[in-house]
């Protein structure tokens, strides 16, 4: 059987699956496996991954073991099972883990809602570890929820950024070229334990730089500072209506289209049912600028706030929410507007158990049109450090612009 | 001659020379170069740096050169060429740029006050580059300020974190072995180049983790975060008094000291002439929290800024002022003293041109022992995010604890 080319164009990259595919109870949106199995027809039918996730991780200086560090406040082995799930042609999903990671390991998957995923104990090395995945995939057993694989991707805990093209360049290379003397000689160890345990065929595949390894503290910091980037790439204004083109929201929406460049901007209407909202919410938009004009206090920003709730969008990362108030400070002072508005912190306090970050933001609203343009301008730059930050220290602040 | 170890135990990581050695107006501290002199007679009398930088960072995936890429707003040579100038022992560092960045390059080095540097033109190659370097070296021209020396250091103008002690071993292995066989075959060619031209020893001398190279903006993201790391360790508390145990600044002292683990947090008066928090300054302290109680306002804010801004510390790294102010919300609510704290804003701007990142706190202050400590914990939360982020965006805020 040959293996086809990538059947989706859209990398596996960080990013929870579509709601559909996640939450039980959501039925709304097609499910992507059974889309995405017409068109990988001609994948290999049966391709299970194993990741060895023993190791201690001496060389990152901190006492966790590395899979199992934090970035935005969710370990590192999670992203690398989202990634490996985004990919709907594996089948099964088997991690090893130490005895006392065990319970760690399961509440990962229970809390992040991984799917796919089965247990087993890892070795003493990381041989060991492989191997035992192996044997869980190779054995026949009646109670066992595992298929026999045609293909296994033996894959690091700690490399979260692999992408499905790479992943099906190694699928596609062990069924096409076997294995060769050279692969024995230079390749890494692992591949003559999966020839030799799973009968399969395996070859050395190049990888992408993306498919790089976290070894050190110092890559911690780049995969913090990658996945911030990736979900950051896009804004949705969020305000009481999309008719009235001189609303304030819209001309701020047009100041952070322009003050942030390589950032997609898009504004919404809670209005409407909030149905073009909520399809903003499954495409995984993780930032919303929330402006609060026709009512008095946070009535849209808590409109919002369950919207949010009541989506899985926060499962697996923090959803930054900027909930602006307009006022003109030559009518009002700030401050006394500022009483109200108080009360965002406690608000913030709340939501951030659901993994919601909030905001306040007041704008000087003017009727000099160059002043206005000069807070919505320093509105934009508050709104974008927020965004790229994901500061938990700082919520139920409120800034002003 | 036989090279001896480090003269000093403090590792040649980024941080600016004292100012005694930078500034020229001030000489209060003896000039760390001729201390150094002493402590390290052993070493050898003439040793260079060529530093390549004509790359144009394709892999990096941005327009700028990574040599020039800014890592809190300074370009990544300019770590480098500080690392280098920390140790008193290298007489000349060459730089090798190409003809259109040497504007460029001169700025850099003016700006930030760098020593011991002299500019020639890269080469079409790296090799070529490390040619001219090495040829401004050996010769010997009337009016050159450099000195044929004895052994020269090539080391990438993208590798920002290199010790002392690796430079030390370099220098050493180079006198000490000559250059096998087996250098020559496998090492870095650029070994080839400083034997035919610069008359002297040289070998492959194993680096250290922190030895990496910026190649791919996953690098320059770990080296900002390192960066920030590396000038956080250390938080100054600045109050009027030291003698009152009860004032509320040592109180927040102690909540910073047991909230942040790994930081050291000292406390000091601004009241006697100064004369210690000058050495604070001195002594490379990045983050400061000033407390505002006897005076209304800014005063102490004000005092404590001139000291910063009289001082050399600014010009390498951005320096955290956090303007502490207390408040009973219960008898004045925290609107009314907002109104005045507002200007905060306008100082803020005014420092940011002399890289000071200016930020404003006001603490709950009550009664109760109980609710002052969740404010102080809640304000030493704040305080630990600003500095962490240093984030420009949000200079001049009022934040609430």
């Amino acid at each position: 059987m040959e293996a086809g080319p990538p059947g989706s164009s859209r990398p596996a990259e960080p990013g929870p699956c579509l709601s559909g595919q996640r939450g039980a109870d959501h039925t709304a949106s097609a499910s992507p496996q059974s889309v995405a199995g017409t068109e990988l027809g001609r994948h290999p039918q049966a391709v299970a991954a194993v990741l060895p996730a023993g190791g201690c991780g001496e060389r990152m200086g901190v006492p966790t073991p590395k899979q199992f560090c934090p970035i935005l406040e969710r370990p590192l082995i999670s992203y690398t099972l989202q990634a490996l799930e985004r990919v709907c042609w594996i089948k099964d999903i088997v991690v090893a883990v130490t005895g006392e990671n065990m319970e760690v390991m399961k509440s990962i998957i229970q809390k992040y809602q991984h799917k796919r995923i089965s247990l087993v104990k890892a070795g003493v090395t990381r041989h060991r570890s492989i191997f035992n995945g192996l044997k869980a995939l190779a054995e026949d057993q009646i109670n066992s929820k595992l298929s026999k694989p045609e293909v296994v991707i033996i894959h690091d805990a700690v490399r979260p950024f692999v992408e499905e093209g790479v992943l099906l360049k190694v699928v596609t290379a062990a069924k096409e070229h076997g294995c060769s003397d050279y692969d024995l000689e230079f390749g890494t160890e692992c591949l003559q334990l999966a020839l030799k345990y799973c009968c399969t065929k395996a070859k050395l595949v190049e990888g992408s730089p993306d498919l790089w390894k976290v070894t050190y503290k110092r890559d911690l910091y780049a995969a913090e500072s990658i996945i911030k980037e990736r979900i950051s790439q896009e804004i949705c204004v969020v305000m009481d209506t999309e008719e009235d083109n001189k609303h304030v929201g819209h001309l701020l929406e047009e100041v952070l289209k322009s003050e942030l460049n390589h950032v997609k901007v898009t504004s919404e209407a809670l209005g409407h049912a909030g149905r073009h909202l909520l399809q903003i919410i499954l495409d995984q938009c993780y930032n919303f600028v929330c402006v609060n004009v026709t009512t008095s206090d946070f009535q849209e920003t808590q409109k919002l706030l369950s919207m949010l709730e009541e989506s899985n969008l926060c499962i697996l990362y923090p959803v930054v929410v900027v909930s602006v108030h307009f006022l003109d400070f030559k009518l009002v002072p700030p401050s006394q507007k500022m009483e109200n508005l108080m009360q965002i912190r406690e608000f913030a306090k709340e939501v951030k158990e659901r993994n919601i970050l909030l905001y306040g933001l007041l704008i000087c609203y003017s009727q000099d049109d160059q002043k206005l343009q000069e807070s919505l301008r320093q509105g934009a730059i508050i709104i974008a450090s927020l965004i790229k930050e994901r500061n938990c220290g700082l919520i139920g602040q409120l800034l002003i612009a």
